[in-house]
């Protein structure tokens, strides 16, 4: 089973990637030569998906620790990595694998021996290293959350958190691409995600491309989903997860985590733990991003809402942790009290 | 204060609405002059809200019973009151106010004395009666919710009850209009209402050309904006409300009625009585209606969901009786255990 590779490097120098904004009505790939161009890229939402902004970010510094490299002055590379991890990491506040990724490639930038070459290929050698663990994160996503899709089950998903928004075969799809993989007969019901149709544009569109029934809903119809009995769990994924397990996810994920504990039917969140932050007491010091207003206002050219009304546009909400059956992770399917052992440790 | 009118007589004869279906972009009229294409009006959406449907219904048998009464043959007439009873009835199964509607005027045409003209008036004069006495319920309903709206509150709503959805002000927005007239600061938070946009399109246009602020969420935000702790009540109309006080109403609904008991915030549905079915026991023998797969897939020529994808699109929901704080009706307010003073009485 292959699935669509939303990001990768131009051989001859860049990142090219799957503009995410068009589809499912085209297919269209754009060529990222500047910082500016991948931090556009991130803002716009051509590229998203929180472990995919964060190897995204990550090839960006690497992109600018090659251009500067050319000069060969190794205090100027440094000196553009550091203004590259400041430009992309203003990208989003809300998903925290891009600070962390930022990191990750700032660290070996300043750390590592060598030339101006070297360095920048240190830096490019991270930011691979980033997006190969992330494929392996997914893969044993999937794994662990074999269990929770069997034969003849049926998932409900909000936003996107397959292949699209990830390195590899996705956070909250794994377990489902899996399952298919394994012979399962699985299908999955997907909110269609306002305002920005991830989950009736991207979620459907990379499903049923690797042959996986999906049926698209408005937000709206979840709760009434639920209550059908037909739904066997909530796979959702997060953009950050704090300390004491509330989940920063696309806004929405709330009302459907809401309705699944009405209806006894459980929520899943799947992430890899460089969406976890321990620094992050709970969902409360989760910065949220509030973006434009013409994401309400307009669509495709036709007005959506009256002139004269305000917009309020939060990309995400935050789902409590008590709502949430269990945390899917690279680590296996851990309960809340058990987060605490994907913590960094102390040195 | 005005209000919009969706809806009125052409004096030359016909039946003039306001097309609620390019709003806002255009303030757009139809002349409807044959009972197929008052159908087509309501199946379409162009005249939609649960009382208001009732009146076009109402108002379509007296253009039907006009139209035939040309011939003097009172049979006929009679025939064509029924077709066109038949034909209207078939146009949205939910709503409830539609069938009573339709009722109502049939009774008439049998029952009228007269010749053909005279029972088509007659039958004329009960459509406007009907659409009288809804102004009089909106009116009541307004004034019964007043309490509901003190100064500075700010009210979230789900779709459109509002003056575009009845033959008066409304009913989830009759207390708002009501409260605003009396000088009161009022405000509303308009859910957008997916996939037709009713609460962004309709109700933000309607109130704020009222002069009352509102603003608008996508769906999925009701849940954190009930959270935020800022919203004195929740405020939604209803489409067919069932004898144990189960009430089907605009997809969505439940949703929104479940994160505000989460939250402590109450949740009233507004209706005039013509809404209750006291034949129907629960909210389970409601029909709900399931509309057109397109109205997921496209919107203003643009695909919104992977083509290939399944879609699930009821029109409706039910939000639980024990999820309904009060019922807000031209009777006064309501609780659930009163609602049966509300049913016709046994002759």
């Amino acid at each position: 089973m292959t699935w669509p590779t939303p990001i990768d490097w131009i051989p001859a120098g860049g990142i090219r990637i799957l503009d995410q904004t068009v589809l499912p009505d085209e297919e269209h790939y754009c060529d990222l030569h500047s910082v500016e161009a991948v931090a556009e890229a991130i803002r716009s939402l051509r590229v998203r998906g929180a472990p995919l902004i964060g190897i995204a970010g990550a090839m960006g510094v690497a992109l600018a620790a090659q251009l500067a490299a050319a000069a060969n002055e190794k205090k100027t590379m440094v000196k553009a990595v550091d203004d590259a991890r400041d430009v992309l990491g203003r990208t989003r506040p809300t998903a925290v694998n891009l600070r962390w990724a930022l990191d990750r490639v700032g660290h070996i930038a300043h750390a590592a021996p060598g030339d101006a070459h070297a360095v920048a290929e240190a830096v490019r050698a991270e930011a691979q290293l980033i997006w190969d663990e992330d494929r392996q994160m997914c893969r044993r996503i999937g794994e662990a959350g074999l269990p929770l899709v069997p034969d003849g089950a049926t998932v409900l998903t909000h936003c996107n958190a397959g292949a699209l928004a990830t390195g590899g075969m996705g956070t909250a799809l794994a377990p489902i691409y899996a399952a298919h993989a394994a012979g399962r007969r699985v299908s999955v019901v997907a909110d269609e995600t306002r305002p920005l149709l991830q989950g009736s544009r991207l979620t459907a569109w990379e499903l049923t491309a690797a042959g996986i029934p999906c049926t698209v809903i408005v937000d709206g119809m979840a709760a009434s989903r639920l209550r059908r009995g037909d739904i066997a769990c909530v796979l959702v994924g997060a953009d950050r997860i704090a300390a004491n397990g509330d989940v920063a996810n696309k806004i929405g994920t709330y009302a459907v985590a809401l309705a699944a504990r009405t209806h006894g039917v459980p929520t899943y969140v799947a992430a890899p733990r460089s969406t976890f932050d321990f620094a992050c007491p709970d969902g409360a010091a989760i910065p949220i991003e509030e973006r434009s207003a013409d994401e309400l206002r307009c669509f495709a050219g036709r007005t959506t809402a009256a002139p004269s009304a305000a917009v309020w546009n939060p990309a995400f909400d935050v789902t409590p942790a008590e709502l949430i059956t269990g945390y899917l992770t690279d680590a296996g399917l851990l309960t809340r009290s058990r987060l605490s052992e994907l913590a960094p440790q102390a040195h």
